[in-house]
């Protein structure tokens, strides 16, 4: 297909896990688009939202004249728009727990999101490692190791991803990857064998993700300079 | 493709918002499946979950030795391996937006999750009117208008549903449709120009529907008499 004009609105790289989400994964597959960036915490944050997204919430996808909200909708609308990007696995059942991982990602986890929130710049060993929290890190540590071990590196051209090469799945988990790295969480701890180790080094050092987490330090700066 | 041999892991039909999802959907569009019951707020619910879904959620589907857990996820699956069916809109906006109002659901409205509790076979009318839950219901009221008035009206093939014919958007919101019947929201103060009234009614009067409220019913009378 031809390229469509996306126009990706995003908040503060620093803290939007969910905006990282779709930005992470449309970058990373070189799908095109204009990214406006909507400042969060600020008196006219829930105002400047609203002209673009109908929902009050961010990330929004303007496309066609519409907004499409939330993160999972915008990566599976990238996955049906492009098929040959290989977003999802091409095996159904791989696929449909892709999307199961996801699911649990979008609608669970709430302690983990309540107690290490995002901070990708920041650094808090120790902090937010309520019982709750950890229980979720469990749990997520036991998911990456049986789908990499299932899935990932079983596949022909495995990449270090959950499936193998990037997709939908990492872009949904890569906020967790920062969070365990902001909040100093112990993998080994959490059960890991140096699989879930091995997995955030692969998000980490995507090239995209390099990019977002320079994109956060530059608007950081840019609010000291500011204020 | 073959007929795939699909297990349905549910709660119970009064109260399983959840459950009711997928079982309508896969109902609805004639795609078979075995059904286990779980029945829930019981001491030994969580280990019965468990024995099926590792994530300790139902719904889940199991298929080919695995469990893929969530209800979307469970849609989405559907709707990929029985594209037939057509339970996703064929334009590509429409369907964008139809994900988009799937993932609002499946992540948000928690006011009305929390102080509307699915309940199909009750009445109560003015209870859980919060300011949170009217908000809510504001909210999908709105949406429903705009999503009838700009594809469902507008489709070749309209039977009334969100985008013409039921699909996964409309299995996301039928238990929605049954809390506002429950709790006696009045849909005209909602901002109702007789559209929401319709579009609930047509949810509400699908043979799949009447089944599960019959089955909710059966149910019931099976735990009053064994206890």
């Amino acid at each position: 297909m031809a390229t469509p004009d996306f126009e990706l609105v995003i908040g503060d790289k620093n803290w939007s896990s969910w905006s990282l989400r779709p930005w992470l994964l449309m970058r990373q597959a070189g799908i095109p688009f204009i990214e406006t960036s909507i400042r969060l915490r600020q008196s006219d944050t829930k105002l400047q939202i609203l002209a673009h997204s109908p929902t009050g919430f961010i990330p929004a996808l303007k496309w066609r004249g519409a907004a499409i909200g939330d993160s999972l909708a915008i990566c599976e609308t990238m996955a049906d728009l492009f098929p040959d990007k290989r977003l999802w696995p091409q095996d159904t059942l791989a696929r449909a727990l892709a999307r199961s991982a996801c699911a649990e990602m979008h609608s669970g986890f709430q302690g983990l999101r309540r107690d290490m929130p995002m901070a990708v710049l920041e650094r808090h060993p120790g902090e937010g490692h309520t019982e709750e929290a950890i229980a979720c890190a469990r749990r997520i540590v036991e998911m990456w190791r049986g789908l990499r071990s299932r899935f990932g590196q079983q596949a022909a051209d495995d990449h270090g991803f959950l499936f193998g090469r990037f997709g939908v799945a990492d872009a949904m988990y890569a906020p967790v990857v920062t969070r365990f790295e902001t909040y100093g969480v112990d993998l080994a701890a959490m059960g890991d064998d140096g699989t879930a180790r091995a997995y955030m080094n692969a998000v980490l050092t995507l090239p995209s993700m390099r990019e977002w987490i320079a994109g956060a330090e530059m608007e950081e700066r840019e609010k000291t300079a500011s204020s």
